[in-house]
């Protein structure tokens, strides 16, 4: 487990829930183990299987029961349910608490956050900054960041190094940019935003319409005029890209989290907390609603209305509106090869074989 | 609408269209409106139901003639068709054109070039240049820039914050760069070409060989000894790739365009003016031609060979050649999940099925 | 062919095979041509139809014997039998060797080595090292790097222009980083790894816990505390993206090969000698066993476990675990867009087509 603090930087087991303020409500109790009490030192977390004497682990299903049993954790975090089910009492330290997986997720960020800081606060020297650009002072612009004129970067903005951030930009407060993205101009994100490294914003939408005059099925480009627009506490995987809208805004609502290489086309709107796993798709113009839960490598075509809390399993191809929430699934089932050929064969002859059978009822029905 | 001129930097309508070459043959008349007449400043453009006071739009299709009645543009561009159905005179100018989509496009790109340009031109002091390479005193050659020994930069080129170009590289006249595009070796790119941020050119093909004295299973690289040639005119999504050939170049023809996070393997051909949707992904070796229209995540096998003018849906995988004009798709229709898990459990059994309806068949032929 | 050396560093047919140690083993014998003998000069190497008098050539399969009577090359390889079958002794020399693939990918990896090396060793004045990085005398490292801090580079190592290295990594000896690559934090790779411009290791994996209290629908991030460990002999393909594990590391084994934009979710273990071709997608937690081979644009769901020497086909979708090895495919076949259209009708009705069936052979064996 990666993030180990040194002995000196370790709280005890009390001093780390004492520091999250929602572990107040949420724990029910502390109790001592055989071995471990609450002021052993908790360097890390791990999961229950492997964590060491060192680490803070938890239990979030009777699933994983026989482990509870043989952990090796300096503490664990389970239901007093789970609690009452131990045979004997254990080595380590019980936190009993209603909400397990909360509260490992509240410890896992109370860890994150001691990390080391990558960069020293303030603007790197190395960074190529607009004179016109506006930075505030508690913001950190890492090593060969590029800042176009007019852009404003708020209060504790994190841009990590190499990244290049266009013309007309805005960045909102505690945001983090890992390196190597890139912002073409005009692309505003809220704040609390986190933006994973090789992240393109406002690329050129793909607009051409056909030009005969520069040859025979040239393309003409369209201008790309618009811009991208993120809202608060939007999370973005990494080399994932959105294009800049054609004439207005491409739009991510507040609370949305993308995986990694999604590619959403210019003008798409997507609704508030709607969540997607990698490699999605959307061709532009499409509208996707409010607390879609969308699955990965799913694919939309352009200019579909989908409606709010619908869900679309992972490789699934959309082509047309989906007017209110339900589930949504097409994928071809894997088989033994052999077995796939056998019934793919038949799959080109789909229609034909119902015309058959269609010919066979009208057959049987005139015999009986 | 991001693209907002000062009021002291923006044109008429008048000088608008007087400023762009080929309107005056494109533009049968205009005609003042109530309220907007040739004089009144035109500082950006919008779409027919957003537009405002300040800006010029177009209307392409009658389908979005209501707007028309409403529209607050102070000018619109339209066929006469168009203006003959209007009940009364509206407040804002009229550009009667007969091919309104066109001029559209002419005016956007008119705005676009407005944009300010990203950086001074020349080298900029951060980049590293290699002795031995050629860059035109016309290109610019942003922050972070390296350019590698012998690489040739021509005439009003434009390569943004920290791109990487390899060595024996030609980057040809009027081309752009975006920030974060890496060249390997190798690479020569036509005129006028636009790559976009995070493309990645001549990276080594996929080429192993089973190696057993490496170990069992194991695999022994194939260097990848070609380049990468890319012709005039073409466009380069996002964090595309397009692999460098084995021994022989893999070649991208003219005016074709790619979308974003395109995947290209090594030693394929891309017909000239042939246009994908983002996310397609096409094997090693394959050729396909010229004016082929790919839909998005379209897949295709190695070592395929596509005729020319051949369209493919979005989502198709493509597994054999395809040697004459036509459209052609494979896509599972999605449906709603419980509807979906009754007809995939059918899908496997399908040969079974056909069996079954064969035998069927038989014996209603033999009652009869 | 890019890679042409200059005469004066050409070396003859004789000098160019004793340079490669292999050789003396895999080469039985060299004869000389009509026109070219074992001191004529090699500049490069092509493939048999288009090499040159200046390169050597090489043929694999009997497909191409027709190429062979006509051969420009200077020198072809070629097994004894293929040699037999040559009607009249050809112009060029011949070195006869069982496994002519195998001696081409070594005389390919000859010139590849003689490319000019792309920087100067060392490290170079613009990049950013942080004081507590180690970095091994021998490694280059390219302009604009940046590398975080307690990071170790060994030796031989060369981090190529504007790659990132977070804090706490290791990259092991011999390897190799193209152009703006970034490491996250934590993130350890072995010996001999080549890793493509634009990749990403350590980003956070895509976890989230539904969090009321953050808003309707509202998703809290669940802190991503593991890194990524890369075995040796690794090969990432460019944009490829590869995620840090919740609490563990995502691991990498010995002698794997990812082509491009392949991304493997947070937790993944992908087994030794596993290849994957490019666009495959691996949703979190699932294990893939070793020398696998995955088809490109493959998609896993999370959670699977599948075994050693599972072959999967290109565009196939895996929503279950695979126990044991063999070769699954599923990919819908496509076919002319009207007849996919007929065929797609049936498919949403397909256990209603069934449930014909059944009743039809019903009513058929009553009426026998």
């Amino acid at each position: 487990m990666p993030v180990i603090l040194a002995p000196d930087r370790a709280p005890s087991v009390q001093e780390l829930l004492a520091d999250i303020a929602e572990a107040k409500t949420l724990v029910d109790r502390i109790e001592p183990g055989l071995v471990y009490a609450q002021d052993t030192k908790v360097l890390g977390i791990g999961p229950i299987g492997s964590a060491n004497e060192h680490e803070i682990s938890f239990i979030v299903s009777s699933k994983f029961k026989d482990q509870l049993q043989q952990a090796s954790a300096c503490a664990v975090i389970m239901t007093a349910d789970m609690r009452a089910e131990l045979a004997k009492t254990p080595d380590y330290v019980q936190v009993i608490c209603g909400q397990p997986y909360l509260l490992y997720a509240l410890v896992a960020r109370w860890f994150d956050q001691r990390r080391q800081p990558p960069w020293i606060p303030g603007v790197h020297p190395s960074a190529v900054v607009h004179q016109t650009a506006s930075i505030d002072k508690d913001a950190v612009i890492g090593p060969n960041v590029v800042v176009g004129a007019g852009t404003v970067i708020d209060q504790g903005v994190m841009v990590q190094a190499n990244c290049c951030i266009g013309a007309n930009c805005r960045i909102g407060s505690g945001s983090v940019l890992y390196p190597n993205v890139t912002f073409y101009d005009n692309v505003r994100i809220g704040q609390r935003g986190i933006i994973h490294a090789g992240v393109v914003l406002g690329a050129d939408g793909f607009g051409f319409a056909p030009n005969p005059m520069l040859g025979q099925g040239a393309w003409g480009k369209i201008s790309q005029l618009g811009g991208v627009v993120v809202g608060n506490d939007v999370e973005i995987g990494a080399n994932t890209t959105i294009d800049r809208g054609a004439l207005e805004d491409t739009v991510i609502g507040n609370g949305v989290k993308l995986d990694n290489q999604i590619m959403i086309g210019h003008n798409c709107h997507i609704g508030d907390h709607t969540a997607m796993a990698a490699c999605v798709g959307i061709a532009g113009s499409t509208k996707i609603g409010a607390r879609c839960i969308i699955g990965g490598a799913a694919m939309f075509s352009g200019h579909l209305t989908i409606a709010d809390d619908v869900q679309i399993s992972g490789g699934t191809a959309i082509t047309s509106d989906i007017p209110k929430a339900g589930r949504f699934t097409g994928v071809m089932p894997a088989a033994p090869h052999k077995q796939w050929q056998r019934n793919a064969a038949v799959m080109s002859q789909l229609s034909e074989l119902r015309k058959r059978l269609r010919e066979l009822e009208r057959n049987v029905g005139e015999i009986e």
